[in-house]
């Protein structure tokens, strides 16, 4: 999660926690990064991993007391998409907001800003996805058009 | 790792540290388990999983000072297990031993002895595979039988 107060790392664990617990659910086989410490380099994981039949997810989890841009860091990103790639798996940004919920933005919508930072914009947040989303993103429950088209 | 002393404790970080580099280097996405605490509930995780172009291997590591048959918890393994079918990866127990390094063995070796624990014999643990067995395994690098089959 970056450099953050502990009231903003505690949410975030929080979150991450809560993401996980959802996608068990949902069927995945689901883990969490090791927790950042002077010993371990959190940065080179994402924060959570989720893989369903070789299906891969791997998302950034942001969680924020209210709506608003996000900006994350170009190294942070890179490893994400890094990891995704040889994965062979897709890379979101998992935003948790209080009453809102989950919103899951493909990596794809990051926007690159000057100071060596990547943009998620607060409109392309708040019409994002929620967890099911991941679902049919991955193939592995079909939309309801892909259902019609192929009925 | 389960309960263990601190100097087996270190030295199954060390060996989990060292496998995750080396499946690094070798392409796959890897990922640690979040250390053990009070508030993680380490169990629920394979010490390390891989990823490769959706192919998926799952590790219980067992790091030890000399070679021997190795006990596992019932609970461990249907954890790892688990783990696996979710992610349609295969699981294995992955045993560091001095001098002679990593033998990677599939959890399907594992035999059920009395008092809920799984037991991986001495003589299976000899004549494993090293690390580049995995890949021939998950279908990456074919085998030089494979090879000379498809010739």
């Amino acid at each position: 999660m970056g450099s953050a107060s502990g009231k903003a790392r505690s949410r975030g664990y929080r979150a991450e926690r809560e993401l996980v617990a959802t996608l068990w659910k949902l069927g995945f086989a689901v883990m969490r990064a090791p927790a950042s410490g002077a010993k371990i380099k959190r940065a080179d994981y994402p924060d959570v991993v989720a893989i369903y039949k070789g299906r891969v997810a791997v998302f950034e989890v942001k969680a924020r007391s209210r709506a608003g841009t996000i900006y994350i860091d170009e190294g942070q990103v890179r490893k994400l998409l890094t990891f995704a790639e040889r994965a062979g798996g897709r890379a979101y940004i998992a935003v948790r907001l209080p009453h809102i919920g989950w919103r899951i933005i493909p990596a794809s919508a990051l926007e690159r800003v000057k100071g060596g930072r990547y943009r998620l914009r607060k409109d392309i947040i708040e019409v994002g996805e929620g967890i099911a989303g991941v679902l049919k993103d991955l193939g592995i429950v079909k939309s309801l058009t892909q259902y019609l088209k192929s009925s």
